[in-house]
């Protein structure tokens, strides 16, 4: 019997256990229980633990009131749909994009129109021109660094052109920013939010991907009359957030870790992106992909009437898992995939490559 | 200027520092990190941490397929009432009971029935006379042990006919029992989970009373279809519950803190309890309560014609702060409070009691 070859995974977006400050936790634990027991394991408030909100308020120039630190950032989204989507409202969202987001939009029974994502971000003048012919838009969500799953990043001259879209149209941008720390080349750009005067941008992170994704803390910030309606909603939903979890980041971000962290995961993704694109031009020279400037994920276009769904099987039965690009289109396109570089290694990358070269050209 | 009296609360329904074990959860989390940094740092699924479901799994005698480990019980009632109750529908609830629960139920428009708790428990012969006359319930919320707010616990032959007519009527019990493990005296009862054969029974329970509030781990039991129902939505909102909170759990119930944490609790409580029941015959000979046999709460009935906001007014002012009883009913009856006895010392418990004699007397 041939032995079955070992399973090599581009599917999920999750850090590899190698790139995770487990020391750092450890110590960020100890500090925390000791320098906080009674924060750390009594119930908290909904807004969550109060000096991880002020640092978070902090790094991002707004009052402690307009943070809201939650059990992950997906449920930070779920908090906010809830808030802001009522069935038949009409949501933008970027196309690709997130497949989650788009579940949980569908979930609502939102009118969902789906703008193109272009290399520097969303087609700002398709949904100027979707908002002229009367769409009446309440809710853009966009993912402005390293967009998952198509890596892009939305230009600084775009972020300015879309927070001035939503101010004249009266929609809430939802400002979906979990990669921005993971930039390892080119210029970062300032958030929407930061651009914003007027309330129009709702922003959302996570420490998923600089901390560790099993800590479950995200948070978001916004108008404050907005974080308190939802903090109201989380109230009713489970008191409190983990506190345990959140006194664990707070010591982890002000203790240094956060930084080192940050470095180690930089550096792994910067070289393993470089491995997927190199392996990619060797062994499926048909691939079409922008080479990312950070975050996880790899988008890939192959030529027109390539079945990206028969490409997954392929690939399957070579051990190789990747996500059909149609996961994250409202639409039935077909001829893109979606690889995560976040949780292999260079080694299982090049071999990851060759197999999935092998499975294309068994198509 | 006179100094204000030192705040003492009978309002929240939480432990007191002094009565958790952070040495304990300290060890936990050290080995937990040790143990098993890839399950407690990496994103689970939502069923939650594989151990700590089969540690739940087992000691309940059911199977891994029926448990669901989230983020705090109540985020479990959360996903249980999107789940079972729509619009409309006839949910029976205790009268009193826990105010949070019933503004969930509310929330989703449910058409509350409230039934009568009596001392042993709620009034099973009322319940079957609203089955009898045609209501058409759909879930029955019960909280089998020292009740939130009253204290008492449920007869094991009321339980016995809960079940039954549960069965006979196709409705579905939703047994929320995050108490059950501070019984301080008296005899424990079966889970009507246990006294269930087909599978009327949900049931619920939480870490927060016997690890820490903080910690944010709570548990659905129930039938293994409707778990893995409740299991999608929770993909959907937070992809996976907290792994690092849920891996310091399973360190802690297996590493033998559990059963000392539990003694330890239990041992302060009871002393709480007695203390709290003597003060008030002392100093408000009026009162009428049932001395709890564990759990957090006291239900003091006054005598008809008291107006409890107004004794709530008159003790916040000699800063003592006690929860009035019309926050748990869905009429308009003021002549009872809640007292919570799980946060305070015994000295303070004196003090208070002393204290709330005062506000009666000036009412």
């Amino acid at each position: 019997m041939a032995t079955e070859p070992a399973p090599i995974s581009f599917a999920r977006g999750a850090p590899s256990l190698d790139i995770i400050d487990v020391e750092g936790l450890r110590a960020a634990a100890d500090r925390a229980f000791t320098n906080d027991p009674a924060g750390s394991f009594a119930y908290g408030t909904s807004v969550g633990y109060k000096p991880l909100r002020a640092w978070i308020a902090d790094r991002h120039g707004v009052s402690e009131d307009q943070v809201l630190v939650t059990n992950g950032s997906m449920q930070a989204d779920a908090f906010l749909f809830e808030t802001l989507v009522s069935a038949g409202d009409t949501v933008v969202v970027e196309r690709p994009s997130y497949d989650r987001t788009l579940l949980s939009l569908k979930g609502r029974d939102a009118d969902l129109k789906a703008v193109p994502l272009d290399e520097d971000g969303v087609d700002v003048a398709a949904f100027a021109e979707l908002l002229e012919g009367g769409a009446n838009v309440s809710l853009a969500h966009l993912i402005p660094n390293f967009q998952n799953p198509a890596g892009y990043s939305l230009s600084g001259d775009k972020r300015r052109a879309l927070v001035e879209l939503a101010r004249t149209h009266s929609f809430t941008i939802f400002e979906d920013d979990p990669y921005v720390e993971l930039r390892f080349s080119g210029q970062p750009q300032p958030t929407m939010l930061s651009l914003s005067t007027s309330g129009e941008v709702v922003y959302a992170s996570s420490f998923s991907k600089t901390v560790c994704p099993g800590i479950r803390v995200g948070y978001l910030v916004g108008d404050a009359a907005l974080i308190a309606t939802i903090a109201k909603l989380a109230t009713g939903t489970y008191i409190s957030p983990n506190m345990v979890a959140q006194s664990i980041v707070n010591e982890f971000v002000r203790g240094g870790s956060f930084e080192t962290s940050i470095e180690t995961v930089k550096t792994a993704l910067a070289e393993r992106a470089q491995r997927l694109c190199a392996g990619l031009r060797e062994h499926v020279p048909d691939a079409q992909f922008v080479e990312p400037e950070g975050g996880y994920f790899l988008w890939v276009n192959l030529p027109e009437g390539v079945d990206g769904d028969a490409l997954h099987a392929a690939a399957a039965a070579r051990g190789v898992q990747i996500v059909k690009g149609s996961d994250f289109l409202l639409d039935d396109s077909k001829n893109a995939i979606r690889l995560a570089y976040s949780g292999v290694t260079p080694d299982e990358i090049d071999e990851g490559a060759r197999r999935l070269g092998e499975a294309y050209r068994s198509l």
